[in-house]
């Protein structure tokens, strides 16, 4: 196989990249953009190499302690729980809230084989259960895997006589935080309520 | 800026790659799929290194000449110009035609500001004034930038004395020739005419 050939088919672990993108891309990078081509593969490797999880928050960090969780600032007593780094950028936005984050890095979902397991939630349960933590909010989506997911990590942390709420539906049923305004999102964490 | 919005922004000279699609990238690439993102930055730096354009024909090798240029198996008095490798290799798949190719690697397009010196037609005029090629073929698409194209070719090859012409309009007008079934290109090509 040619060189171009193996970069075509590289480019194909992109999400939704199929041959016919992957082709004009590796032209595009070869031909149009090679700083741009030479910028994203060294980005690229020194992403892979230095950005880890926060061992507090599980989001993407370039240390340990993701400089959030190391911010004495902010309010420890409260967590909140969201699905995917960007979730935590929305709810940071609002500025509707000044507790810490717990980042799932994803939801669970049978169909794709995700359950407690791949998701890490023994993790979740020692971050949660640290003693300072008294309010645990959900944030998961409000689809069924994100509903799924608040459900489960809601009865699990219930259990061990943490306060769990949801925040409210304010966000449309079966909508993504991420594709939702800022001012639905502030409300639906007002209108939290318990589980 | 953190390393991961500086890999978002990185993934952005992709092609149809907008700020959102890059964020998932990104995500995915981190979380979902590390071996494949390493094989990606290993390949690109490496077609980035090694692959560079024929000599002859300019298509993309990793070879000074190319393997076809090489190939002394083909008719070196017949020149077949495309615009794009991968035209170049829809032609091949017809396999109506055994001479050489030179491949433009775009098409005159003022309003990209891509015209006869970006195209380097002085290194086409080179190669096909080379005294072996009697004929050339202009096999750019039937777009308006790829007729455009053809004409100015056209024109300064036949005013050196070169028989010159151009796959016949078979292939669909305002088409692409890498979405034309091969029938179609190769009775384009059978029944090119003189111009």
């Amino acid at each position: 196989m040619s060189l171009l050939d193996k970069l075509t088919d590289a480019l194909r672990v992109l999400p939704g990249v199929g041959p016919k993108s992957a082709q004009r891309m590796a032209y595009h990078l070869l031909q149009r953009n090679r700083e741009g081509a030479t910028q994203l593969a060294d980005t690229l490797q020194r992403a892979l190499r230095d950005i880890t999880h926060c061992e507090r928050c599980n989001t993407f960090s370039e240390t340990d302690i993701c400089d959030r969780c190391a911010d004495s600032g902010r309010d420890a007593s409260q967590l909140c729980i969201v699905e995917m780094p960007a979730d935590l950028g929305v709810m940071e936005s609002t500025q509707a809230y000044r507790g810490l984050y717990y980042v799932l890095m994803g939801r669970i979902s049978p169909l794709d084989g995700i359950g407690p397991r791949e998701l890490k939630f023994d993790r979740l349960l020692a971050r949660a259960t640290d003693g300072v933590v008294q309010e645990v909010i959900l944030a998961t989506n409000f689809t069924n895997e994100g509903e799924a997911t608040a459900h489960y990590v809601g009865e699990m942390l219930r259990s061990r006589g943490l306060q769990v709420s949801r925040i409210a539906r304010g966000v449309p049923v079966g909508g993504e935080l991420e594709h939702t305004d800022l001012g639905t999102v502030a409300q639906a964490f007002v209108e939290r309520r318990g589980v």
